[in-house]
């Protein structure tokens, strides 16, 4: 089974599981709008990538934690759209999961998804329990506090915000997770692959400010040129666009370059590369070429 | 170390970490806001007993489970209490969480609750991983969908209620997973104490009916009748006060009578009924005897 089709086999599992016999319908409902149809799952895909270089030994619980960033990363996605956050109607070319089922609703999906997401590495960890704990507490460190995703998006309700660390944790932290824990359920040492993480993280961040000028932010859940609208951090704002298309390409160097020398290091140089390829909007590649 | 102390040690150590440094500073105060001062803190309290009554052999992954259901019951109330809601503006004593700190704020806070639940089991668990997977997904199906927490909110959400199901996802969850998880912790199987959290758990939400109906809710967080205002349905409305005080009785003679015979079901028969006699508002008990 290719990558693509383990991840959303894994997830649908998983969504029946939560969303089956006894749940409130409407809230089964929310759960799999929430997660179906995706976008690009990135982060699992990373995850199986740098598994895959290290043997993947143990495809059962690749597959749960690539199930679980992808249910945490869908949850910051569902709260964040939410009218406190981003207030956003759209997300992935359909309605928001509130616009649809109500704040109620979208709140709880985004509280269950969390769950879900430790439920899915419990469940999967039965057969290798000595890596539950180190993988549990990694995947946690990247979306908790003090430096995950809902510690990135507090700093938006801080006075002063210190845009490196904001962005590290609101999007880098969920990157340098999938590789790190990549390595773990391959039982390598998940601290040699913490600055792949960290410069994929960085990429996609500034192919995102990128995206958002062009007036497409991720998933296509932002609107033209949100970011500045909200008054957001931006790399645009800081480099410009040329600015940001050359900080790109040297974090995609980066990323290559820290690989380190495992058994399929040079496939996943070749994905990272064309993984990378596909992140600078096609307009502003030639603009800045 | 009692209890109490065991409880408290573990919430603060924990608190301290997540909100340490590199924390946005306004999103560690809500974390820490949102836990202290605790209520009676009678979940981790239940499974401290439940543990200790099976020998309790790691105190160090009980106390954690112990606080990573605290961590789950305080992200529970703090996204009740939203506008979306119950819209409450009080919890405890004070004001809540959103009123302090903001919707966005008291959003991630109860996120960054959820995760801390886990990462905290996570983290004591690396002495005993072989408990982990079990402990981990008990604690995932008390609060996560089907049959947890989040799945009992979300019945809220449906034009049709089955009240048994819905006060047994939303308040009876949360006991089952105390006292199976303190099961776990100590090596016991944890089936035959399901029955115990199931008894206590309902005793708890006639109890909190009745509180309610008498004009203090469970942690002085709702106002007087609300769930009759709120249309929701409570054991007062169906089987009126004294109806429910027997009831309530009922349901603690059950629950003692469940305790499975371990090194110290004596002691805990006494705790439980201990406990149980400060569950029924005063005044009640003496409108009803």
């Amino acid at each position: 089974m290719d990558a693509d089709a383990r991840i959303e086999a894994e997830l649908h599992a998983a969504i029946d599981r939560a969303g089956g016999k006894g749940c409130p319908p409407r809230f089964s409902e929310a759960l799999a709008y929430a997660v179906f149809p995706g976008g690009a799952r990135v982060r699992p895909q990373l995850l199986l990538a740098v598994a895959g270089a290290c043997g993947d030994p143990d495809p059962g619980l690749t597959d749960a934690a690539g199930a679980a960033l992808e249910f945490l990363h869908c949850a910051s996605l569902v709260h964040d759209d939410l009218p406190a956050f981003d207030d956003a109607s759209q997300r992935r070319g359909k309605p928001s999961v509130h616009s649809v089922f109500g704040e109620p609703l979208a709140i709880l999906t985004g509280d269950a998804l969390i769950v879900l997401a430790f439920e899915t590495i419990a469940r999967a960890g039965v057969a290798t329990p000595d890596r539950m704990p180190a993988l549990t507490s990694l995947v946690a460190r990247a979306v908790g506090a003090p430096h995950g995703i809902a510690a990135g998006q507090a700093w938006e309700s801080e006075p002063n915000v210190p845009v490196q660390q904001y962005h590290r944790s609101k999007t880098g932290a969920l990157f340098v997770g999938a590789t790190m824990a990549g390595a773990i359920v391959a039982g390598e040492d998940p601290r040699k692959w913490r600055t792949l993480g960290e410069k994929i993280g960085e990429a996609y961040q500034v192919a995102d400010d990128l995206l958002d000028a062009a007036g497409m932010g991720e998933d296509g859940g932002k609107g033209h040129g949100k970011d500045e609208l909200l008054g957001r951090p931006s790399c645009v704002t800081e480099l410009g666009i040329d600015g940001s298309v050359a900080r790109l390409k040297t974090l995609v160097k980066d990323a290559v370059d820290s690989i380190p020398e495992v058994y399929g290091s040079d496939s996943l140089r070749e994905l990272v590369m064309a993984q990378a390829n596909r992140l600078v909007p096609k307009n502003l590649v030639v603009a800045a070429e």
